[in-house]
């Protein structure tokens, strides 16, 4: 034993506490217990009325016998119960799961009966599905409904209502920061295209890590006002949830995406920063111009969950928005990465630098690594911007695993590495691109198509809002692109214009064959739901 | 055992990993390889090259035998070896001890017997004290000399120069990431006003966390600009020569406090932040005209180490400067409380303003609890601001002790708690005050006399640039209030005209009995040496 070993200089109450999110509240309340925590319409609340009320919660939850790793699920909106419910829960010793609202009855079933949910607390707006969902289930959980004036509608399904649940604990009851950071925090289903969703996991020091990134990263400071245009319930909000706490800002709540609400809350509340799927920025962009307002003031916005066309950074910009792109998966808690803009991009065109800052980067300083591997060998793939490999990671901030699916967990961590499923390639200066979901690569004629390049390209037709293209089989060669395009309100094109386009930008084995115009289906996080459209081509397939 | 808690839950290789600052340097030289990571004179380093010219120092203590928990001793101002000593010793499995240049070598040679130094990377401008220091010491280390071309005089000591010995290292050799968290990454003296000093000890994972605290508070993105005012050797520059290369900015060396060019730099490479003790806010507010110059860019001052009067934070201010303030100790790796500003102190006049500001404020969010207590009953004082406590601190940047010293250690940790051994107030809005070191409180007619407070009024006086007060002997009342001033250049005051000056300011029995003028003798902190004071107020006693 060194020197530096020795029994005196171990870990003891006065020099070792628990990584915990839960700290942030705390701290806030403290520091500045009458600062604005969380504004909802015309409430306001204070971090001395925030802590209180999760107090509260943790206390009602306790006295119902809720504590210790049991799981209370949320089905909500962005409203101040699903915030308070990620202090609450944990305060409780109980792991938050926050639902994905656009999920089925039938999933929501299965979740319960997996995460062996003991409580529900649940917004009337999900009402017909969670009723639903409830009469599918085995376990039947406690149900606290949401009654938020904000919402008209739907039906309450629970013996009490949510402010009435709060009112059964008492704030001076005692509660516990954890005892090891590594204990569960919260547990978040993945969408699953195919088959049952898998609960991902977090625990504490995982989530104090990410948020503390995403403070850094994101540059938030006790005058942040942090509008949630971001479900909450993805990757708890990319950790934001705990992140602008940490920072001692402002929750701004949003129940719905309606851009002419959002522009107008960005000015009445001063709204500094703001996330979303590339196509909460694409509904911002394309906004009528009577619901615009003109930015008075600074805004920044984080994008990811998929990768964002380069032309919709333009757009954004030329808002007045300042627009950072990051990568992550609910598995790493969100934000993993991030494309970090250079000095020397400044100087570019905004063709040119948009085009760089729609690539995923590189890790941020609270991931311990990414790299780009053969996912077989784990060895690294060459950095030169072709060669395609796995994005694999490592840091404090991956899941525990999925809950109660060990084969699932070791095969997503073999070799001592997260493996993310995407596809990806590293360029010579060190950062990460995305090429492709592993499943939503096009093999056509033997050549690998990327559907990401095929969409870039797609984009960047002056008709285009949106478009997606997937693999349709084809007797000759396997498979060929097919593209789904929502034109913007007012613009026409046809099929032909539309792959005269591309063949005019790219490599005639990447054009798409079929061309679908219409709406594209979406998850609530703004993801395009590629398995359907994958459905549709086939059917479409000649 | 709960389903969060299943075997395939548990930590490994793809979702733990321990947490260190020396993966903000691996990072910074994979995001940013060309960016200025430390300048020096004429000298520029990109990231890629400090990473290389770290790693070479590692692979060169390797390959002399220096290894996991060896002690690497290192005196020398803020040069490049100094930074690089921060990342490279620890690289090779060492513990760094950054050594006080001002102390005796006496001192130093004990230092080297307690820490068990292997070997030293020494400036020529310490050869004097270092030469006398070995020929003390019991064990010789192995010596290396920084030749730094900034600095004329001295003497080479060792066998090779700093150069050379980096040229004897491969930045190819395999290094590793410590396999703990809590391994020991660096070793501070306390500067022990009376017996020989405590080596206080530091692990990965607090300095991991101080410095992502410094990133967060501080501001620091990659473009941040930090100039080394504040001495490496000082709770390793707060954890900042971690966090610059956390947030990817530019470190700018310094050998010493000099206006002129403290002025010059700022403007020469655009500086955007600098750290330093009250004293040095004095000295640039304070510089000759020809030496200052106008500041065209915003430029923020973190202070601490002692409570800044709230003047010096005027001129600062007056100059241009943002000043934060924080409070900290060597073991609490420097900083663990701000003064956080409140939106309503922009109201308020600048005296009230920067009185509130020179308070300690209240925990960051790296730290898990700050309080005021009783001391041996660990209870909280009433926060009125006026009961008198012992600030005791617990948290991941606590040290893990004193080397060698499990008495120093038990005493510290106390309770579960660690005893800062300053004595402070809590005001009702939570903020934390000190009063006084617990040794530098004066009882004079059994009533307790801030040192503090009769310092905070003398430097309202027009004449004064630095005071200091001391307890003075007394046969009547015990002990009196004893004044030591330095006055501006060019202002004259009497000891009548202070005394005047102090009875309109404070409590009669709080007015010092003696004012003695002249230059206060200070650490190389910037610390006023009150134990010195305290011996010349004696011997002064009538």
């Amino acid at each position: 034993m060194g020197i530096y070993d020795e029994p005196h200089l171990q870990r003891g109450p006065a020099n070792h506490a628990p990584l915990t999110p839960l700290s942030f509240l705390v701290r806030a309340a403290a520091v500045y217990p009458d600062k604005p925590a969380m504004i909802h319409g015309e409430r306001l609340f204070t971090y001395a009325e925030l802590l209180e009320r999760c107090r509260r919660l943790a206390s009602a939850l306790r006295r119902r016998g809720i504590g210790q790793g049991d799981t209370v699920s949320v089905m909500a909106p962005n409203v101040p119960a699903m915030l308070e419910a990620h202090y609450g829960i944990s305060m409780a010793g109980a792991v938050l799961n926050a639902l994905n609202y656009r999920l089925d009855a039938k999933t929501i079933a299965f979740i319960f009966g997996h995460a062996e949910t003991k409580l529900l607390i649940t917004d009337r707006e999900f009402s017909p599905t969670i009723k639903e969902a409830l009469a599918l289930a085995a376990r039947k959980p406690i149900v606290v409904d949401i009654d938020d004036p904000l919402f008209e509608g739907g039906e309450k399904l629970g013996e009490l209502d949510y402010e009435a649940f709060l009112a059964t604990g008492d704030p001076a009851d005692e509660w516990a920061m954890p005892d090891d950071e590594w204990q569960a925090c919260s547990l978040n289903y993945t969408s699953g295209t195919t088959g049952n969703p898998k609960g991902v996991v977090y625990h504490h020091r995982g989530a104090f890590l990410n948020a503390v990134g995403d403070v850094m990263y994101f540059g938030l400071s006790s005058h942040a006002v942090y509008l949630w245009t971001l479900p909450m319930f993805h990757c708890n909000g990319w950790c934001y949830t705990w992140a602008v706490t940490a920072a001692c800002g402002t929750h701004v709540c949003l129940r719905r995406i309606d851009p002419a609400l959002i522009f107008a809350l960005i000015e009445r509340h001063g709204v500094t920063h703001l996330c979303g799927a590339p196509i909460v920025l694409n509904l911002l962009a394309h906004a009528p111009d009577s619901a615009k307002r003109r930015l008075d003031h600074p805004v920044k916005m984080m994008t990811g969950g998929a990768a964002p066309p380069s032309t919709i950074i333009a757009n954004m910009e030329r808002l007045g928005f300042t627009v950072a792109h990051g990568y992550g998966l609910t598995e790493s808690y969100g934000p993993a990465m991030l494309c970090f803009e250079q000095d020397d991009w400044a100087a570019l065109s905004l063709a040119e630098r948009t085009a760089l800052m729609a690539r995923q980067g590189m890790e941020v300083a609270t991931l311990a690594g990414a790299r780009v591997v053969d996912p077989v060998s784990l060895r690294d793939v060459p950095a030169d911007g072709a060669a395609i490999g796995e994005i694999v990671l490592r840091a404090n901030t991956v899941m525990k695993g999925y809950l109660k699916n060990s084969a699932a967990t070791e095969e997503a961590f073999a070799g001592g590495w997260f493996h993310t499923g995407d596809l990806a390639v590293r360029h010579a200066n060190g950062y990460i691109e995305i090429k492709d979901r592993a499943k939503d690569i096009i093999i056509s004629g033997g050549e690998n198509v990327s559907s990401l390049e095929v969409e870039e390209a797609l984009y960047k037709h002056p008709a285009v809002m949106e478009a997606a293209v997937v693999a349709q089989p084809d007797d000759k060669w396997g498979e060929c692109p097919c593209a789904f395009v929502a034109l913007k309100p007012g613009a026409t094109a046809t099929a032909d214009d539309i792959v005269a386009f591309c063949r005019a930008n790219l490599a005639h084995f990447k054009v798409p064959r079929a061309v679908v115009f219409g709406a594209l289906p979406k998850t609530s996080t703004g993801k395009i739901q590629k398995y359907l459209l994958r459905e549709q081509a086939k059917s479409l397939a000649p």
